[in-house]
């Protein structure tokens, strides 16, 4: 057995005997006193295990496989059933939702079949960018799976374990509730690797299972949603490691954080880190406002070429380089231009860390972290020695009133509130907002790795739900005409449950971000031009009562709204039509089309 | 062997030598005259062959993998690209396209990982209704497959198989052109199969192979899209039976047709049937608009208990079934409540015949029809003794002004012409006209076994295309408030095309069809209320301009709408909000969901 493999094989034992001990300790609580044993339906179950988690939206469309189920929420005080137009919004709200509250997840109600894999491409996602998200599927009784009868929403042909096996691609656990007996558990189990994990899985619940009645005692004992300790001695080690090799680089290290910093839950853990020592602290795109951007240790976004020049010059000549989270994707890097060589490296991440060239499975960053902070601390007086680059984007001067891409970004930039959530659509508005700093306690939402377009407009609605909850800033979302066309039913959902984003549509006539990569004046990226300003009037709003809408066409028109106090702290939902030039685009955007066209071109054999 | 063994293994050593056969002849072709070898990119040959089926719209949405490919299809002067605001309703009208032109495939493109899952569903829905869509995925180019960098739209984890993986639940044959050198091969097997099959296949096409260049000499041979040859002495046997038992049925036998005759293409082979023995002939209702409906020995739709009284009873009572194409999915067979014992049963297939309990695999109906009419034609005589009812439903006479169920759909019934494509949404719009007798030559599209809300939207664009290609007349869609909401973008994309469906929205505030299954008052049943005669004006449209609303609250505004020639012969898109009752809804459809309701009950236990 190889050294890694052996401490790898420590690290799961290590695992699963936390595991063990805690389900004796719940089974424990279970039979403590069966005189007095209270007992509810399994799907009361369900439903109160999300509720122990914090969980006060559920997201989704009815289907007659769940809408038994459905009773128990709708009757539940402390869980909304949000009813979405639509799964896959649904499945992108929940997504939305789990992310601007850290160590939530959320939660997608769909029916069999149909329902379910029209959320696929939303799970997938999830999957993807490291977002805990629960599938719950209604699905047909023990019986008929049994039987396998031709029902509506089957393939026809009695394969009724088809979707699971397709969504197993896409999910780190599943489950289906045929036994009332083992549901408690499964249940449990499913939701501890969703978080544990932060990644999504998928549940099957019969219709007739959930109105089974099961014992409740296990409910006393919340999930454990601990990450597995580390090895102590390989610790150790790694510590050691890491501390002679910050002494090395003789006060010349710098910090870079990237997405999975947020998405495994150490946000906090990363801002001791870099308060304690001074280190200068980056971020990858991925990573953007987990570090409080206006901090002044802050230098700004390192995207490989793409980066400025001033974070390029001290990030890629760092004496070591300390990556927590990283998660190395072509629009995360600059299409791979990271100059980062691994003799300089060290990598923290959930379940392993790396310096140089070696790994070590099981390390995981929460544990080490603040054992890390504290060993770093003496380093402080050298460390804040070193100069950092001041991350700013002021607005420029352009002599003309066009409402340019390059002009635009700071602009909006300034409107920025503290705990505000930006929300950013792949393509030109994520491209945009990368290089403005954001103020303290906002969230920089987006999806960088799957760049799924249309996926803000679901997002948004799960987000600023979830701001309800944490008790945040307003809702901000940028997104182009060609994306929200996907997914604009969801403006609807908004509009009823009185929410109050502020919604910026760049209308730049088509799809922007494909021109840059193919096909510049070719007709399949033209779209249609809808009526913006007509839209939330349209699906269930009332213009000028409950939402409110602009078209604006030059910057003085836009610098004046943004001004507008009432505008900037509405009381209803605002979509604001930008009207833009076609061809026009952010810088990272057009250095990013250029690096990946070479990579990904269409280059005819003669 | 068992003896059925042995005749399925004669049937596909048949269908090998078939294949191999055209295989030779194509290669042939491919090889006459290499001097003057034409060659072109694999792209183009893909088009191509498409075009050679008739195909001459292609739906979907750009996306970066698929953007050079698009240049071949914006550039070939025979096919349209049509750009969907997103790949499910894409998907949804490639359905829609290829099941008013029997015969031809519809075709979706995607681009991997995050378009090709969002379209999952409307290929499920192909796959279990029997309908031939070619799913095109343009994917990373070949190097990028075997390097897996962590592109965007991937998984994060390197894993470049998980769609395909997925995929593979939900189609017929798959495909990934990586080899010029078999490309053209593997395009010509694929569209093959999704022909011959009438099922949903899945071809992705790399960045790089489409731009490279191979011989066009395939071209010349058409695909071989014969279904395989019956085995002789078995389809002689089997007709022999069948002959004994209409001989013994002494002049009581009946057909009923299904949905597998229009999907397995044998619409022709079973009138020439029906006209030739005079035979009484009935319609399950996805086979609904197979037989004319005007056509005197029609006598309606048998669905079990759900039947009317005089159709239950001539088909229940006859000696004789001979069911072709039949798929005995719940809401087609009123719930699994077919009263036609075994012993008296033939059923035709599109690969196996079945008499009594015996099954005959590899049998097809397709050949063995004609031999079955020349055979059948002397009952002629004899069959038609036998009264058929008469298939109709007048328009009832309701002394008040409310637009209910049972008023509209023999009043709308009135409306329709010869050559209409009547596009019915899942719920009361499917089981409304189910009743209805449909006119000569007119099309009835529904979902019936796969039953995805909103999938109409998406089929109405499709199958309106479909209409053009054939020269048929108007699309008329009936759709629910709550149905509408999932897809209703997808209505910009017709209004961006010039067509001129007529779309009526049953404003019945929510999901009418889960009401009656179960939670009649529950709020998840209900819907946001939008304005839906702005709909048409605010996504693209110019309201009485290339589009007309209107809003009708009375059966006498309703009859005079209808009876209006220039709304019944529109020259624009047209919407109709029809403002009805909450709980109402057809008999057929309340009758359902009671029986629906006693297998799919949500009991609890105490």
């Amino acid at each position: 057995m190889s050294s890694a493999t052996s401490q790898q094989a420590v690290a799961s034992l290590h695992t699963e005997v936390t595991r063990l001990r805690h389900e004796l300790q719940t089974l424990k609580g279970e039979h403590e006193s069966p005189a007095a044993e209270q007992t509810m339906y399994v799907g009361q179950y369900l439903v109160e295990r999300l509720v122990q988690l914090g969980i006060t939206k559920m997201f989704g469309v009815p289907g007659d496989f769940n809408l038994g189920f459905l009773d128990f929420v709708e009757d539940h005080p402390k869980i909304d059933w949000v009813g979405d137009c639509n799964e896959l919004n649904a499945a992108y709200a929940a997504d939305g939702y789990a992310r601007v509250n850290d160590g939530k997840i959320g939660v997608v109600l769909t029916t069999f079949g149909v329902g379910e894999l029209s959320a696929m491409n939303g799970i997938a996602g999830a999957f993807s960018e490291h977002i805990p998200v629960l599938h719950l599927v209604g699905v047909p009784s023990t019986s008929q799976q049994k039987d396998k009868p031709m029902l509506h929403h089957t393939l026809g042909d009695g394969r009724y374990d088809a979707y699971y096996l397709a969504s197993q691609q896409f999910t780190v656990a599943q489950g289906n509730l045929t036994n009332k007996d083992a549901a408690a558990a499964e249940i449990d189990r499913v939701l501890t690797e969703c978080l544990v994990m932060a990644r999504p899985v998928y549940l099957m619940l019969p219709t007739d299972v959930a109105y089974q009645r099961i014992s409740a005692k296990r409910l006393q004992t919340p999930l454990n949603l601990e990450p597995p300790a580390n090895d102590e001695e390989t610790e150790e080690f790694v510590l050691n490691e890491i501390i002679k090799l910050v002494e090395e680089a003789q006060h010349d290290a710098i910090l870079l954080i990237d997405a999975c910093a947020v998405r495994h839950g150490v946000k906090k853990e990363v801002e001791d880190l870099y308060k304690h020592t001074g280190f200068p602290v980056y971020s990858a795109p991925m990573g953007k406002s987990v570090v409080a951007e206006t901090y002044e240790r802050y230098g700004g976004i390192y995207v490989g070429s793409i980066s400025s020049p001033a974070v390029k010059d001290k990030v890629e000549n760092a004496k070591l380089i300390l990556s927590i989270g990283g998660l190395k994707s072509d629009f995360n890097t600059g299409n791979f231009t990271y100059h980062i060589p691994t003799q300089r490296t060290i990598e923290l991440h959930s379940d392993h860390t790396r310096i140089k060239f070696a790994t070590f499975p099981g390390i995981g960053m929460k544990r080490l972290l603040p054992k890390l902070t504290a060993r770093l601390q003496s380093f402080r007086a050298g460390a804040t020695a070193l100069e950092v680059p001041k991350f700013q984007f002021p607005v420029p001067k352009e002599d003309n009133e066009i409402i340019s891409q390059s002009w635009l970004w700071p602009r909006v930039g300034k409107f920025f509130q503290p705990k505000d959530i930006i929300v950013a659509e792949t393509g030109t508005s994520s491209f945009g907002v990368l290089d403005i700093p954001l103020p303290q306690d906002s969230i920089f939402v987006s999806q960088i790795l799957w760049g799924s377009i249309g996926w803000t407009v679901g997002a948004t609605l799960g987000a600023a739900f979830g701001g309800l909850d944490r008790n945040l800033n307003r809702t901000i979302l940028f997104i182009g005409d060609g994306s929200i066309q996907l997914t604009v039913q969801e403006l609807s959902v908004m509009i009823r449950w009185g929410l109050k984003p502020i919604i910026f549509v760049l209308n730049n006539s088509g799809y922007t971000i494909e021109r840059y990569l193919h096909g510049m004046t070719r007709k399949y990226n033209d779209i249609s031009n809808w009526k913006w300003t007509s839209l939330l009037d349209t699906l269930g709003g009332e213009e000028g009562k409950n939402c409110k809408s602009y078209t604006v066409r030059t910057k003085t028109e836009l610098s004046a709204l943004l001004d507008d106090p009432k505008f900037a702290n509405p009381d209803v939902i605002q979509l604001v039509e930008l009207i833009m030039e076609k061809n026009d685009a952010p810088r990272a955007l057009k250095v990013q089309a250029e690096l990946s066209g070479k990579t990904n071109r269409y280059v005819a054999e003669d």
